[in-house]
């Protein structure tokens, strides 16, 4: 038996009252006032938004489970100060907390860090240990251009980093490398930044030498790795260029990618290109593209077809679906096996 | 008989002396003094560096011709001010105009233009003017981001670039999409940046509707389309989602991807999902990977290799070594006719 584990949802249709409560707390900002009280929302609303939505899709596609985490494009840790992007992060974590309570078989948690551009990292750590010690929480995003567009951070090799870093690897959890909304009118966000990001965090970790001082930390590059598997040559030969280790061992022992391609050539590719044991399962739904493929009468984004299709064995295949994420997530086998799975 | 005819060329190996020249007039530039005049370089200097290099490499992998144009990453028209960029243009445009004299049958011009980002775009249309009437270039290499990596200019949709696009228009010779080097330390170079502006150069064609507006106006994305052909699947859902048109009439009647993506499965992927009139033949040689592919025994950017394996008919090869060039650079097309070809 394989459980299809999804690695890669965002809670995207969160209750009106929730969003609706951001944009209070960025006018009270704005106006130098307190933020509102979050508001009261009840179980049933919350059921109503995902049986609606990620778990009506989730059945018919036959997936079991997902790794949830708050809408990405909503994070935008850039807006307000580091109290703002706090309380931010606390009222989206404790709302994925309550859908894990409420449908604890389908969803499992993974936070949003208060990445505040102006704050240091305190804040973060901070959240990052609340939601694994107190939100039983299994990973993070971790967002490596928090201003939102225009890449001035530090590259992800950077001893910026290292004291998140040094909590990720106490607590043993993963982060997803993930950008939030875009306030750079020249890119669009799920289309074009999204992407670049992707490709330009993996290029930062050839670059630089960032396992060899945390050799057990652990990073998934959502959207099937960006560009890294359609250009794996010119990342192989870049590598060499630079005098660095293979990519096999300079990088891909501690780096994933999703299944986040929304069509079958493409998935092929990267199975093809990427070992097995560097491919977790994921959808991005309900996401950036939800219409059907009038190429294939499907969602675009149900990429368990994909991965269905794909010239494999079984053993990869329970690989891609359950296995790594379980490898890749200690803290989700360890939730999986008090349930005897 | 088909020419094979590569599209992306940089004079990476240009003279010694050019390059001095170059760190003189940014010295100078900062001293507020005048910079020296440009230094003689004699045709024997040129010869030896594309004897040895480029020329070596086209006879070596059976190809016939490149389209050729100033080192990319040394582009840099953010250095300086506006007479800085101009100044520089005209010397890397000169130095390819002198390549293409000494080497009618085996280069033909494009050229770069002095896009500082404090200026508006008359100096650079004034250099395409030049390029194109007076050194008898076939197209222009224009830079999306000249700002060099923090992606604040206007979109390539955006009203600011139609002057150039009227005078490319006029001209009939097509842009490739080429970024620089890049001032962001995050940003590698070949590895993220050009990618990464590959890529949201597409999204911005996709979200706008330029081509309605200039329907014979023509890009080349290079470096395979970024992320583009990996992601197909994104992008025609994208489309559905922006309600836009269909990929094929909304973008692909005015845009091109090259070759230069640096293994076989790429390559191989990218001919499934790109239709074969929108492929160019470019191998970005002597470029940004040097290498021999310890998988393949080759040259990572030996192209021709790849475009030799696919599984297509020799009139979709003919097409893309020859045709397409020439349809695209229609004043390629010309000279060649004048050549008896």
């Amino acid at each position: 038996m394989t459980l299809v584990i999804d690695c890669h949802g965002h809670y995207t249709t969160a209750p009106a009252a929730h969003n609706a409560w951001r944009d209070a707390q960025k006018a009270a900002f704005k106006a130098s006032t307190a933020a509102p009280l979050y508001p009261a929302i009840s179980d049933d609303e919350i059921r109503e938004t995902l049986e609606t939505n990620q778990i009506r899709l989730i059945r018919e596609r036959g997936g079991d489970m997902t790794i949830f985490s708050p809408r990405a494009s909503a994070m935008a840790p850039h807006i307000g100060d580091e109290q703002v992007a706090i309380a931010w992060a606390r009222a989206n974590n404790d709302l994925i907390a309550r859908c894990v309570t409420l449908y604890p078989e389908i969803f499992v948690g993974v936070g949003m860090l208060p990445q505040n551009p102006a704050a240091d990292l305190r804040g973060s750590i901070a959240e990052l240990d609340r939601c694994v010690n107190e939100l039983g929480f299994v990973g993070c995003n971790l967002n490596p251009d928090p201003g939102g567009g225009y890449f001035k951070s530090p590259a992800l090799t950077d001893p910026f980093w290292y004291p998140l870093y040094e909590k990720m690897v106490e607590l043993d959890v993963p982060a997803m490398i993930h950008v939030s909304g875009t306030c750079n009118p020249g890119l669009h966000a799920t289309g074009a930044y999204y992407i670049a990001a992707d490709t330009i965090a993996f290029m930062q970790l050839i670059e630089g030498d960032l396992f060899r001082i945390f050799p057990t930390l652990r990073f998934i590059i959502p959207h099937g790795g960006g560009a890294v598997p359609y250009h794996w040559g010119r990342y192989r030969g870049l590598a060499d260029m630079l005098k660095q280790p293979g990519l096999d061992t300079h990088v891909m022992n501690n780096v994933f990618f999703d299944t986040c391609v929304y069509h079958q050539p493409g998935v092929d590719l990267r199975a093809d290109v990427i070992e097995t044991k560097n491919i977790l399962f994921g959808s991005e739904m309900v996401g950036a593209v939800r219409g059907i493929d009038p190429l294939t009468g499907h969602y675009f984004d149900d990429t368990k077809r994909y991965v269905d299709a794909l010239p494999i064995s079984a053993e990869q295949r329970h690989a891609i679906f359950e296995g790594n994420a379980r490898r890749v997530f200690p803290r989700l086998d360890t939730k999986l096996r008090a349930r005897g799975l």
